[in-house]
């Protein structure tokens, strides 16, 4: 199996479904558009607008990962992805959508997820390249204790409270 | 190849580290204190106190997504995971450390990885069992249009500007 099939990317998620489906097309798609294959590191980033399933299919086929910092989240709520290459500098929005979505479909779990996998493109997803500032690169901190707790914090995240240096969780507890 | 072995984990990743290597021993002694498997869906969900590169472990191995809704971030920077599961209600706090941990290794990548991974448990991760409300359930929302841009947005993310509803970008842009 293609580690970059449609299965393969519902064996992440846990479960196939319309939402995996539809953010597969737009994650396809504008790779495609770019013309780049999945990130290593942080070469290529996903600024996503919404954090419903399909965002999944983000991570798993273009690499853009919650853990590697190159998957930026705006709370939107809109079906929209945009892909940047730091490389080439270039960018591509990625609206998904369902023109021509048989009506009789709705509600149809299995056949509205098969209907998103198969349709034309131009029925599910609209590429438009742009421009972007991308977003800065992950950073890392030097790690201190907190004088409470005694475990470990990155120093950015340590909270002074009355002279002692406190991870928040401590710090919120006082 | 085992879905959740380390190399797997490293190739959703996109590459093997230190981070990815701790996050993998967290996981998986996570999982087995709880004894429970991958979510498939909702079923388990992870609070993470960091969002470094073993989120993605958490991601891949426990199924607890950033697409799916069973991931949630406290920004603490802190090595620390908890898994909740909502069927048990049992709830395992994970902290990783590295207690013995040779000097010499340090600055070393790829042998701090494999110290990371063949450490016994005790020397990188100690488990805590707590009490902790599961987070709700993920939700989902009707959706409406942007009566600028026209593209669809969650209804809870419309903003009404002079009367007329935006989508946050269109409303911001004003």
């Amino acid at each position: 199996m293609n580690m970059f099939s449609y299965e393969r990317v519902a064996e992440f998620h846990g479960h196939s479904c319309p939402g995996l489906a539809i953010g597969y097309r737009m994650t396809v798609a504008g790779l495609e558009a770019l013309g780049v294959e999945r990130a290593g590191d942080e070469e290529l980033v996903a600024i996503v607008e919404n954090d419903a399933c399909g965002v999944d299919a983000v991570q798993y086929l273009a690499g853009c990962t919650f853990g590697k910092g190159n998957l930026v989240f705006h709370d939107y709520g809109k079906p929209v992805y945009t892909f940047v290459n730091r490389r080439s500098g270039r960018a591509v929005r990625v609206l998904g959508h369902r023109r021509g979505f048989p009506e009789d479909l709705r509600g149809e779990r299995e056949a509205s997820t098969e209907w998103l996998l198969t349709a034309p493109p131009e029925q599910v997803v609209s590429c438009q390249h742009v421009e972007v500032e991308p977003p800065a690169l992950a950073r890392l901190h030097s790690s201190g204790y907190c004088a409470a707790c005694g475990e470990r914090v990155m120093e950015t995240r340590l909270r002074e409270v009355n002279g002692r240096h406190l991870c928040i969780p401590c710090a919120e507890a006082r």
